[in-house]
């Protein structure tokens, strides 16, 4: 790896905020979306001033195709699901970060995409510490 | 490669219908959205069967990350953009496919996904035939 892991690495307030910490991979920050509508799972790479897929070199872009993979299986160990939903977009959040979330048919937003969906339905606390829980222990951390 | 490329590959007739064929890459089908208000390719790995991105396997994922990144770079050369959207969600179509689409601040869906958003605005004859032309000489087919 030519970089430096983590150097100069911040996490978006924004996503600070929405979320919930879960564990720190090779490449990404994994972090749960505290949204109980939908499981959903965010993956930051710890890179400074990352914006698009291709700010990443080759090894870290392998990298995180491996980690979006283990979010996909994090996620169906917790939640039954019809549908992975994977998506980078960052047109609000300029950060790069990719969205890896469960879709049921009937969801909140079923068939759309969960992004810019009405409002976020916080866990409560005991449901959000059982999820943390589970993925931190799906996720090896 | 462990599987016969393309053995049983079909493109989704939906697909078919609001796309144009631009070229095949090693391993995805690479089309033209036809809506003229994102510039959109859509990335459909040529694999019978798959659902999710981890139907792949460790090769064709791998290359799919590749191809990604190509489509990035082929939508810069055609179209001014602030942003790439990235997403693979297939809740409707069940197929196997990636979107990569070009945004701009203040376009149709901005800064919210492209998806399920408005009715398709087709691109004329022309337009079409011009911009399917640029893609096809800066992807190589």
């Amino acid at each position: 790896m030519s970089r430096e892991p983590e150097a100069g690495f911040e996490l978006h307030p924004r996503l600070a905020r929405d979320t919930v910490f879960i564990a720190d991979w090779p490449l990404c920050r994994v972090l749960l979306m505290d949204d109980a509508r939908f499981p959903w799972l965010i993956l930051v790479p710890r890179r400074a001033g990352m914006r698009e897929l291709d700010d990443l070199d080759d090894d870290e872009r392998a990298l995180l195709m491996q980690e979006i993979q283990a979010a996909m299986k994090a996620l169906r160990t917790v939640a039954a699901c019809d549908k992975l939903n994977v998506g980078v977009l960052g047109n609000i959040v300029r950060q790069l970060h990719v969205h890896v979330v469960a879709r049921r048919v009937g969801d909140a937003a079923w068939p759309g995409p969960v992004w810019g969906q009405g409002e976020a339905l916080r866990y409560t606390p005991a449901q959000r510490q059982s999820l943390a829980t589970q993925l931190r222990s799906g996720t090896g951390s």
